[in-house]
């Protein structure tokens, strides 16, 4: 796998992003804080905003995910660090090991998962995380968020980001355990709309 | 006034951002959505998120009210944008007519105000921005973002975003005297916090 092989390549020092158990826990907590913000702008209809939350916490689950064995440091390009760049974290969030549960499948369908899946490795969701906040001209005429971004793939997105957390982060730690009980609610509530 | 000296310098060409008064009405209700978001999170206690999507509304507007005579092509720098850049965008947005007002300075103070104002035009936004939303590793500690946005914060943030969208875009059409009754009434809600 193209993305195992890049997370291989990079460079493992004492100065990691996440360097305790704590560290985890405080991160997990603003992760699950973006996905119940992302919830919410969802209900109450603001279905870009959410879109945005809900990469947005994709990003930051990449982070603390990975960030627990390095900083972050590019292993070419010197300088750089890749947990800055938004293309790497949607590739590191869509992890193969995503769409093996069941939940997700069943409730936005295999075509749809499929969909988002390659939309986050092949760097779409860099797009859509545009297109959720900044309105553009394209094509001579003047696009605003609500006309890119749907019901339909604001709640894919937020059930998406919801599977991305625990798939990755819960059960690192006994804390993680009691956060997925917040986030399990929250994806039910989400499915059934 | 230096940014207006930089608004001045920007190229002039029929290929406006902005091209008729209904474009201006859609990017008006695509920045009172993000207001309204702002707002709605704020008031759930969900500080960050809110404050990120105060500083986006400031860009839009920003953008809405310069992309009105320009398509935003650097004047110095060939190929660059400044519809893109975050820094040039607060500047935009925290132009000189903001703090004249009574509303905004009798809500958060005139200290805080003028800080706010500075911190928008020296590109200090584009650091708040980013805590905002990004755990991050700081002096050797994990910082999240609800370490960095506390309440007053967000809630300066929140009204001078709506302040910001009052000056510069309320008054150009009629429909944005209808959305002004919106964010009027989302303003006295977050004052009174």
């Amino acid at each position: 796998m193209e993305v195992f092989e890049f997370i291989q390549g990079m460079a493992r020092t004492d100065e990691n992003l996440i360097q305790s158990a704590e560290e985890l826990d405080k991160a997990i907590d603003h992760i699950v804080q973006l996905i119940q913000d992302s919830c919410s702008l969802y209900l109450s209809g603001s279905y870009p905003s959410s879109a945005f939350l809900s990469i947005t916490a994709c990003e930051e689950v990449a982070k603390a995910h990975i960030g627990s064995f390095t900083y972050g440091q590019h292993p070419d390009k010197k300088g750089r660090n890749m947990f800055r760049d938004h293309k790497t974290k949607h590739q590191m969030a869509a992890l193969p090991t995503v769409p093996m549960g069941q939940r997700l499948e069943e409730a936005i369908g295999k075509v749809e998962l499929q969909r988002i899946m390659k939309t986050a490795q092949n760097g779409g969701f860099v797009q859509v995380r545009e297109n959720a906040i900044y309105f553009q001209r394209k094509n001579d005429k003047l696009v605003i968020p609500s006309e890119k971004i749907d019901k339909e793939l604001a709640r894919a997105l937020a059930l998406f980001a919801i599977e991305v957390f625990d798939d990755a982060l819960v059960g690192l730690t006994n804390h993680s355990y009691e956060m997925d009980d917040i986030t399990d609610k929250l994806f039910e509530q989400i499915k059934n709309t």
